[in-house]
């Protein structure tokens, strides 16, 4: 694919294509991202994470923008929410760009979370590996803290930061509890507001207690505060995430999350092929059938799976063996 | 497994322990999900979904009151978005079980949303089916309304309503935007507050608009007012629940339901099945080998991901068929 080295050799407009490729995940998609590969590694993947509310978005455009001031790229996927339905997407990429627009060392990208399950987390991987790949320093992966796929997809990241904000109601505030056990960064954001510093402090007091569980080394979370609608406090937010990038390259951690992601891409690129040559040699018909007989109670789905896969010669081949 | 009959007789606490070994995926479950199965089928299944902050739970645990006051045996399954971290599921039980205990007409279970991607989705629709077969006629399925799989846990449900509430965030308006399009029934909860007039006249204006895409048939979702604290409002809802099964069962609409669920919940025991044997015929520690070479970018997933289904004897089969 001629895209490919167009987007290593720093063409925006032929990775904005590349990356839509992606999103309709054609072979051609496959057989780029596949020739792209070699290329990553070297970005520092950034999760940023909190619940509604908390003003994230406006702080990943700041860290954005702090990060630029240090002449470091920056790719941004924002996974959005609202996108399934109402193209939400799109607008938020034109708000966005207002403030950032122009700069080639910038790329922002926000993803629907349209598609089957699993199907965000895949697609806003690779979007992360192409970012990489085309050379960008620093990707922010900025999802919404609540929900299983955005919360998995911030866990992959080299760093995750998680977004608090003072007097959110008690759900938002449950949901947020949530999050802490996969914070290596946390930033009580909107700073200048009332109950800050309380929300500061029963941060420490849960880290106290030993409720963030990545369970590896030593790191213990730093705490900080930002108003990222001014600035304030966004630099150390960087000096924060600087250091702790710093800590999984001397620990060895760098390489586990590496083969972590790796291990849930691998498994979840067999399962996909798996299913999609057993559809084919099966036939979508056929299962459709299946599906009626399920409806009808004639069969249950454990009973059809199991007689769906023996009936394949694949899978006969395979238990005889 | 003896507890089948027992559960399907009624015993309450046979259907706790069979919950807790669909939760725990053991081979015995799906055997008894499979004797389960044939009794399945007669229960509406309610999803009820909304942002952060709406009163979601509070109205769920009122409808639930208000159709044991009509003699209907009601289930639930919250899908809790803290406790893959907290426990929060554990602690969320006792509290509504204070409310509702000592009823064996109802019959209350929080889902953590721990495990891989898609086993939520996988774990709640096989808990409601159990309860299906136990013979409840309604179970409630309460979901967050934010994130991929939570609002397709809600999708697949027969009826969904959707909560909304005056007075939220921005950011959790936009969030209940995307919740629109899944709708059959509307509740604007909290309607004693300033502002739920304007929250169901916005959502009206959506409606206009055409913004509820379910796509099937003329219904329109009926935009309803509720206090959910005091009860208010919370027999209308009912009320429209059962209009919208009425206009299911009548439109034919009811059957295209089942057929999506099931077809959703094959596909995916299918992945499940075919991966779980291909990690048995290539063993754990190649598969180890794969994600290492692939870490150290000796290897790409995708070119990985092919030169393994090439060298498994079960796949070689199915090319050369």
């Amino acid at each position: 694919m001629e895209l490919v080295p167009r987007v290593l050799g720093g063409d925006r407009r032929a990775l904005a294509r590349l990356i839509s490729f992606i999103e309709d995940d054609g072979p051609a998609a496959r057989a780029a991202l596949a020739a792209l590969y070699p290329h990553t590694g070297r970005a520092h993947i950034v999760g940023v994470t909190g619940a509604p509310g908390t003003g994230k978005s406006t702080l990943v455009n700041e860290l954005a923008k702090a990060l630029r001031a240090q002449s470091r790229s920056v790719g941004i996927v924002a996974v959005d929410p609202t996108s399934p339905f109402t193209g939400g997407a799109l607008l938020g990429d034109r708000v966005r760009m207002r403030d950032l627009a122009g700069d080639p060392g910038i790329f922002i990208r926000s993803m629907a979370t349209r598609g089957s399950l699993g199907g965000l987390a895949q697609t806003t991987g690779d979007v992360v590996k192409v970012l990489d790949a085309a050379g960008f320093e620093v990707v922010l992966v900025e999802t919404v803290g609540v929900g299983q796929a955005e919360v998995d997809v911030a866990r992959t990241a080299h760093t995750t930061v998680v977004v608090e904000a003072p007097g959110l109601g008690d759900e938002v505030q449950a949901l947020k509890a949530g999050l802490l056990e996969i914070a290596d960064v946390l930033v009580v954001n909107k700073a200048d507001r009332p109950g800050a510093g309380q929300t500061a402090r029963a941060l420490e007091v849960t880290l106290d207690l030993g409720r963030n569980n990545r369970g590896e080394g030593d790191w213990r979370p730093p705490i900080l505060k930002t108003v990222a609608l001014d600035g304030t406090g966004v630099e150390e937010v960087l000096g924060a995430v600087a250091d702790h990038r710093a800590y999984l390259r001397e620990s060895g951690l760098w390489d586990r999350r590496e083969q972590e992601r790796v291990r849930v891409d691998l498994v979840r690129m067999l399962e996909r092929e798996l299913v999609g040559r057993l559809v084919e040699r099966v036939g979508e018909d056929a299962l459709e059938g299946w599906v009626e007989q399920i409806v009808a109670r004639k069969v249950d789905v454990y009973t059809a799976v199991q007689t769906i896969l023996k009936a394949d010669p694949a899978g006969e081949r395979a238990m005889s063996s």
